[in-house]
């Protein structure tokens, strides 16, 4: 038996590890993510990465001496997967932020975890090409995470979420063993899908050390339309005439009132008094420029009023009123922020759900949008000193649940169960799904080293 | 202990079952799909289920019984995976061949796993819709069978490939229990993804009984572009040319020579006589014929001849020459079908390499290719009395293998690994992951009745 120092596996592993903290600041600071979700202690301490190595010997180091590990990239996930607690040790990979190589002709990167999602998309950019899943957080979220959750973001309506744009990973075990998924071509079928099975398991089946991304040439255009509406039930109606028109727009993103009218606080625009609701849609490729011409059209009869640009810096200026959607409502308190999806033709009902959830409760709920997935996201906010993983908020969390799985939906669209949505994931997979998601994941880590207690 | 009939457990089982069969001429049909591989014997019988509950009572069975279970769908497949001998009770699923909804609104389809991929298009259709993973088998195999082997097409060189048009299975597990997998929204992360784990799993871990499949919007307009080419090389540099001009076509496929001569000679159509390789490019969408404009520049310096077209019944011909290219040259002689995959700049290297592996052993390699996706299809023809499950034939597999494994390629491209390639999964794969992959098949079917020797 090895001998362990006070404090137990994780001071034994923390002795032996090259980089590390236990400085409480950092602790405390790595015992949180986004999510507002605040454990009862802090980890241990952390362990930095800088290369394929260090996370090998952590790896090894926390099997040997039994210590729970929490990856963490950027902190900036919204289910509380990164949070960390007494007794786990942090494993932080954001200084491997290499982007390694670049092929402009394949259109692929190859990047370390760290690398942030925006970094990806600067290094593309020169090659005249673009890296598809954008998190509304592309400029503090890292691609490891993104990987882990399998992001998802506003370019995804047309391009797909994370999964589709990630074509090989390099992961390392619970046991120091490096594992390599899927491939460096665009299909292939030998053998099961692992790449898949990694991609959105929330750092509980390996850690990510490498991914092979697929770039795609941007487009040669884009058209943006900003539409406003009188109230919600408008705006969704529009985007289902957008989806009935079969226009394919790349982004399609809805906005409330109540967040129009925060973000233009913090940002001095003036988008809430144009109307209650907001629609915000962009077409690309060659056919740009006719797409919307018959999106707008689709939503004319719905609209108080629709403004249309092909101007680049107008239209960042209209994106940035959704990326500044969330930090726009974190100044009016604390929020928890909802994930749902439901199929696409239910939006109008999901907003109409959680109109009702808000005023039977008396909790607060904005709502932001990828309305072309169905994806929501209902915002609970409450004042600076409640809780938002208990009491009303909670409850408020459940009933939402409760409404996506009415509408036929999910429990989270994009950012993944965590430890917030731990209590209905059962329900929404079933206990056989479970049972065999708790297989893999002893197949994968049979002590249980990654991330215990998070996503299944 | 359960008193099994003379003949054991495989007696048994069809002795309890409803619908069955033991006839000598449907047993022998029954062991082979359309890979060329001839197993040693025949299975004992076959089980025809018309329903979920007769899946879960033969599975039932097997797995008292101990019986291996060989689930089939239409019996096209490449690989051997359905193929079927001694002691095997084949579990044919064809018969439960109901679309059982669309919604045109959700843009979505619910099918039983028996229907044959064209007629999902043909219903689609009348809504204005399609299913874009579209095989060159497409009128004759079945949804399951492209479920289980994540089949791929023409289209997909825009669309994706199966995985990427199924939201959510049903499948009956090796013990009868029914898992479903998936959601009815387009995104979705709780809990691990079991769907892509059974898409492509080639009928090892469950038995589909039930898809919901993504539809998507018919494209406006399609414009279609067939060049010919002095020779293989400067086709495969003009499909580089293509991806290069950052123009997405829908179907990008190069047929060689020899192959052209093959589809004249069974269709009355005069391709060969126009040049040595061809390739077939459509465009669609709003943009098409902008991105045609584009495709056509940028593949002019390589082509003798250029046609162009939107009309639909002349695309529809061009088309054919590609779909009938396998049953054409499966006139000529036993072909061995393969399907490499290979990052898409290399393509003409594999051209290349491909004629040089002929040129040194003396076996005719015949060449058509998904040419925006680098998945290739080299065709070994030997004489109709011939094995190609041995010698050279099963050589030069193994050496286009290789060869896809220099150049950065993979074993499979969208065919699966079945029973003919398994030989080299692991140098692929690698031993890691092929462990963990039997980790989950013991996880899904720890008796191993599904299947047992396929896929992994
Ligand atoms: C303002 C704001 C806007 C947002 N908008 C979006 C959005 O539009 N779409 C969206 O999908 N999300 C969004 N998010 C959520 C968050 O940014 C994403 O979930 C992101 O993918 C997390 O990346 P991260 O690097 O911060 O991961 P972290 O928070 O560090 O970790 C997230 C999860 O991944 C695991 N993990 C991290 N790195 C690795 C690794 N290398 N290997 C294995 N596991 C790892 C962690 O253990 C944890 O379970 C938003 C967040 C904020 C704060
Ligand atoms: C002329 C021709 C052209 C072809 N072109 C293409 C092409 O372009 N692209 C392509 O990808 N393939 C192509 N194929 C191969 C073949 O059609 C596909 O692999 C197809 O997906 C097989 O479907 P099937 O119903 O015939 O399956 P089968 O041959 O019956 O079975 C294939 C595999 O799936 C399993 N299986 C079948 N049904 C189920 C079920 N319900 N549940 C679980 N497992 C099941 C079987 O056990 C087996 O492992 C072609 C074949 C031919 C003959």
């Amino acid at each position: 038996m090895t001998t362990l120092p006070a404090g137990g596996g994780a001071a034994a592993l923390l002795a032996a590890c090259r980089l590390v903290s236990t400085d409480p600041e950092e602790r405390a600071r790595a015992s949180v993510d986004r999510s507002g979700y605040v454990p009862g202690g802090v980890p241990d301490g952390i362990v930095y990465a800088e290369s394929v190595d260090d996370v090998v010997e952590a790896l090894r180091l926390a099997t040997r001496y039994r210590v729970p590990i929490v990856p963490r990239g950027a902190g900036t996930g919204l289910a509380g997967g990164s949070s960390a607690t007494a007794g786990n040790v942090v494993l932080d990979v954001s200084r491997m932020n290499r982007i390694l190589s670049i092929d402009p002709v394949e259109q692929q990167a190859v990047v370390q975890p760290g690398v942030l999602n925006a970094e990806v998309n600067a290094a593309a950019s020169r090659h005249g090409l673009f890296y598809a899943p954008d998190p509304a957080s592309t400029a503090i979220c890292s691609i490891g995470g993104n990987v882990a959750t399998n992001a998802g973001g506003m370019w995804c309506a047309k391009y797909g979420v994370t999964r589709e744009s990630v074509l090989s990973l390099q992961a390392v075990l619970a046991d120091g063993r490096i594992l390599t998924t899927g491939r460096n071509t665009i299909k292939g079928v030998s053998g099961y899908d692992l790449n898949a099975l990694l991609i959105g398991s929330e750092g509980t089946l390996g850690v990510v050390v490498e991914a092979t991304l697929r770039l795609r040439p941007k487009p040669l255009r884009t058209a943006t339309v900003a539409a406003y509406f009188a109230d919600a039930a408008a705006a969704a109606q529009a985007a289902s005439a957008i989806i009935a028109a079969r226009v394919q727009p790349a982004i399609l993103e809805f906005i409330d009132g109540g967040t129009l009218a925060a973000v233009d606080a913090m940002m001095g625009t003036g988008h809430a008094i144009r109307g209650n609701a907001f629609l915000l849609a962009q077409t690309d490729g060659y056919g740009a420029l006719l797409e919307q011409q018959v999106l707008v059209e689709a939503i004319t009869p719905f609209a108080l009023s629709i403004e249309q640009t092909d101007d680049d810096a107008r239209a960042a200026e209209l994106v940035a009123a959704r990326r500044n959607a969330i930090p726009a409502l974190q100044l009016l308190g604390r929020v928890s922020i909802g994930d749902i999806g439901v199929p696409r033709k239910r939006l109008a009902e999901a907003v109409a759900g959680l109109a009702e959830i808000s005023a039977r409760t008396g909790v607060k709920i904005f709502v932001i949008a990828h309305a072309a997935d169905g994806n929501l996201h209902p915002m609970v906010v409450v004042g600076h000193d409640e809780s938002i993983t208990e009491g009303p908020a909670k409850a408020a969390l459940g009933e939402m649940f409760h409404l996506a799985r009415r509408l036929g939906g999910t429990l989270t669209g994009e950012h993944g169960i965590g430890v917030l949505k731990q209590d209905w994931l059962k329900e929404e997979v079933g206990g056989l799904s479970l049972e065999l998601q708790h297989k893999i994941k002893a197949a994968f880590d049979p002590l249980g080293i990654l991330n215990p207690g998070k996503g299944i």
